[in-house]
């Protein structure tokens, strides 16, 4: 009985977009900025570089959210980061085409090994977007590369506005001109979700226990009030029926 | 000596994103709105219809741009031109579900027949977007039925603001943090060709000679200014190499 209602439940509810966290849900960010920060330094401590460019996103963002920079891509706050935390790693010293080109290594980040086919899948029964505070540049750069198969790349830089603010989340909805309940957020952050969720988004959890690199598993503990809770995207497919 | 000249000299403009027009380049809006509003009511002129809805693109759009109109989408374009046209066609007791069905046509229009597979070569050697008037729900439904390969969804919708306004063919530059002239408009209308021009685009022409039905072809001319002009998309893949 319960499977049932669980089926036929899940086909009216299906969502008809499924709108996707970029960074730590799609790309692993650690390994990526770690190996390209080593490639041009072999003696810096890539993991902890990582951490340090990583750590400054929320804060530099939120000049932006409060209004003490205007619009700001993220490829720019990512650079404001970056001269921030050069000198702690003795990297004060890299040219700056050096630097440009390390900026533009959150284009070049890999997806986690699920995420082409689990997309595939669920490219065949939703319509499948970003919706990341990366900019539009950087998002099309990466998926271009990594052979991400989106039908759309949403992004902040759409909406003039970051995440969680929730015209990003409403913003998805209205793009397709379909009501918060037919979107579903997929993220690897809570606090991410739990924004989509008060716009009346659905949403889909997905572990990614190693975002942090190995060294620092993070609590993937399931939130009863998502929609879904999936190890990955193959995982989120087959909940999904795709 | 002219044909090695002109290898290196392609190779050093190769365009790095090419930026398409959609209605009339890459999808063939007459005769899909004329079978739609057939299907509709077969006793309807389809060809005539279709020119009908389409003389009030240009009009409509020049009152958002006037400031008469907020921004608006194309879908809400779409609507009120259609609402005007209906009782020109004896249309005006369609149900309000079957004209917003109607309105939607414009999701539904195929692509010409060297379209998926232009694309598909153009894609292996360029980062390929939709520059449009059309929405990104519109580009993105659209593309999904289609399979139109894109990388990007760009849209006026983006930009907040309709072609030939410069804040759009330098809006595709910016956003992929290049030159006006790393970016090449593609389209099958000369005025859209020449605005882009002026923004420093490259720009390649393209014969849709029936885009305004097989009744009324077209003068697709030669204009010396524009960097390319290609029969189709397969012959503009084979001129760029790809």
């Amino acid at each position: 009985m319960k499977t049932l209602w669980n089926n036929s439940d899940s086909q009216a509810d299906a969502p008809q977009v499924l709108a996707f966290d970029v960074f730590g849900t799609v790309v692993d960010w650690h390994s990526g900025i770690a190996r390209e920060v080593q490639a041009l330094r072999p003696s810096v401590d890539g993991g902890s570089f990582a951490l340090a460019w990583r750590a400054g996103y929320q804060p530099t963002m939120q000049r932006v959210r409060s209004g003490e920079l205007g619009w700001t891509r993220l490829d720019e706050l990512h650079r404001l980061i970056l001269d921030g935390i050069l000198k702690d790693f003795g990297l004060d010293d890299l040219s700056e085409a050096q630097k440009q080109h390390l900026n533009k290594a959150w284009h070049r980040l890999d997806p986690w090994s699920d995420v082409v086919a689990g997309l595939t899948r669920l490219k065949t029964r939703h319509t499948l977007c970003t919706l990341s505070n990366g900019n539009i540049g950087l998002l099309t750069n990466m998926a271009k590369r990594a052979g991400l198969p989106w039908d759309c790349v949403l992004s902040a830089e759409v909406f003039r506005a970051y995440k969680p603010d929730p015209a990003t989340y409403l913003g998805v909805a209205q793009t397709f001109d379909l009501a918060p309940a037919q979107v579903m957020l997929v993220a690897a952050h809570q606090d991410d979700l739990a924004a989509a969720r008060a716009c009346g988004l659905q949403t889909a959890y997905i572990e990614r226990a190693f975002e942090f690199g190995r060294a620092q598993p993070k609590d993937v503990s399931p939130n009863p009030a998502n929609t879904r809770h999936a190890r990955d995207f193959l995982a989120l497919a087959d909940q999904l029926g795709c």
